[in-house]
């Protein structure tokens, strides 16, 4: 049974050759071309439609169910090009797993290992680059940086990390939690490629910069939160501050990396600590605002297995513990000409299994 | 004598009173309309300008110069509302000013004085929040945040950050420091507001986050380079790697900070460590790209003496030893009511002096 049934209906901007760009949405393996219902789906990239809000997201919902349901023209995937679904606005990522945070000082800070005083206190977070935020499918050119002192060459430590993205529709600021819905359309897979080697020498005291903004790949699928349903929230001892309460929803979303042809995790969404109502709520909590378009991801997706993390340098424990691949081959960072897929799938709010898209690179010298 | 005669002619954009966005130049304490030039300074940002190019740049200069020798029309600045000049694409900031990060190094964390082990091989910088760049004379809202475990409210040692904004024309990437003129088109003055108690308690690992992504003011006036000499490179040693080489020229710009009523310092903007031309290479070095509109920041322009510091952390001593201005009060930081005015002057590419415009804000509740 298809993960992109009636049920789903995640949004994307295709073109045909020498096509403009339209939106679409996906049903099965084919997408159906939304230009036909008017007014904000017959615009370009999804924009428009973000900007309207929760009466124009349901209405819309309803529109493209009805047209899925007839027998609309589908286009087969392979016959279209995807495109970035949305103009990025600003893109901030968080670093909400507990799991990973707690690996990433284990591994690179053992002296100072375990979390960082205030990190169950506030959900902690950065600005990343909003122009290399690219379509699942770019080739990732692997980056150049200072790799320690007096260095300078092509990072030997190129990772991943599996992360959700909230695309937010409605501007605003100092938002409650509360506002979580009337604020964010959807949701979109996130692969946050990261150079560890020009992270380490770079990051004090202002944070990752060049480690990080060279790419930054999405799904070319936003999955609308109308098509999800909320599980409970994470159980957050202490309690946090009013401002951040509720918590809202968790979302029970199962995620999964394969690197070349072999799967390596399944980095489960249910474990994040803070949820993205929270993170929402923090980064407009000091007046900043938010706008149509804006992406905020929930940083990287790790589980408390090692086979649920969402980086590499967890996996391999910061290459020391290669892993082995289907094909015989080993790997403790990425190689030239390696791909990495990071998929997802989740019960929908109609109680069936719906597909989140899927986010790939290939890594190019 | 003006500081804004026919060499200097900085560009903004203006509105007279239910009138429409448009391109002016400053002469003296009046704008010139630019939109009867037609083209791209009939738009209602500097956008289209910026992503002409050095010839269409010089075209402009040209066309404009000619216009204000004339005899236009001048409006008073008093009748127009001054705006954004540009729209930002990625906002950056640097923190190239060796007297200020030692400063800070020595404030903030005596048990790590002096400056990081990369600050001499790379210039440290971050990506902050494009929504909340302001256009000049925008009130500033003390920002709320955690400003410790359990605490939460407006921020008690709000400061600001006098720093030197570079306005990117044409996109690219792997920039060359000798790339600095065909893609750079001027600069504008920055107040790069901060919130040092939010910023102490959030910003490891990840860099200052919320403590300054509440508000980043820009004059309304971008100065052309064209208008601008380059002074010689700052003395760098260690030399470089080659990517960082050559330096690019120096600005022997002199900036001024005003609390209130009283001017509290004058930042030397040519005792800055790295030159803009070496950030715009380093920024770009790993493959990221930038696009028009992008504004990258110089960081906070300290001078070595007490009296040329950009910042009231370390004009302060962090609040320890307030300053008094000229109504007889003493400030440690910033109080509800209080304003800021950030100036500038250059010798120009005429020899003589020009102002650089002025950017300032009044901190409200």
């Amino acid at each position: 049974m298809s993960r992109y049934g009636s049920e789903n209906l995640p949004y994307g901007v295709f073109s045909r050759p020498r096509g403009e760009r339209r939106l679409g949405v996906r049903l099965g393996s084919s997408v159906v071309d939304l230009s036909v219902l008017g007014g904000q789906l017959a615009a370009p990239s999804l924009n428009a439609l973000l900007a309207a809000g929760p009466a124009g997201w349901a209405a819309a919902r309803a529109a493209v169910t009805e047209l899925a349901a007839g027998s609309p023209e589908r286009i087969p995937l392979s016959e279209v090009t995807l495109h970035l679904p949305f103009e990025v606005a600003d893109y901030t990522d968080f670093y909400s797993s507990e799991h990973h945070a707690r690996n990433v000082s284990a591994i690179l800070r053992p002296g100072e290992a375990g979390l960082p005083p205030h990190w169950k206190h506030l959900p902690i977070g950065y600005h990343g680059r909003s122009s290399t935020v690219v379509v699942s499918g770019t080739p990732i050119r692997r980056p150049h940086g200072q790799l320690g002192e007096g260095v300078f060459g092509p990072s030997r430590r190129l990772d991943v990390e599996a992360e959700v993205g909230f695309v937010v529709g409605v501007p605003g600021r100092r938002l409650r939690t509360t506002d979580f819905a009337g604020h964010v359309f959807g949701i979109t897979l996130v692969n946050d490629w990261s150079a560890r080697d020009i992270q380490a020498w770079e990051y004090r005291p202002l944070g990752p910069f060049l480690a990080k903004s060279f790419a930054t790949s999405v799904s070319p699928w936003v999955v609308p939160l109308s098509a999800l349903v909320g599980s409970s929230s994470p159980l957050q001892d202490p309690q946090p501050l009013d401002y951040l309460l509720p918590a809202g929803p968790g979302f029970d979303l199962r995620l999964s990396v394969e690197w070349n042809d072999t799967r390596v995790s399944a980095p489960p969404f249910a474990s994040m600590y803070w949820t993205a109502a929270q993170q929402l709520a923090h980064l407009t909590s000091n007046g900043a605002s938010v706008r149509t378009g804006d992406l905020f991801a929930s940083g990287t997706v790790s589980g408390p297995a090692r086979d649920e993390v969402g980086s590499f340098l967890e996996l391999t424990r910061n290459g020391a513990e290669p892993v082995k691949l289907a094909d015989g081959s080993v790997r403790g960072f990425l190689e030239d000409g390696d791909k990495v897929t990071i998929s997802g799938t989740a019960i929908g709010a109609a109680g069936v299994e719906i597909g989140l898209g899927e986010v790939t690179g290939t890594v190019v010298p």
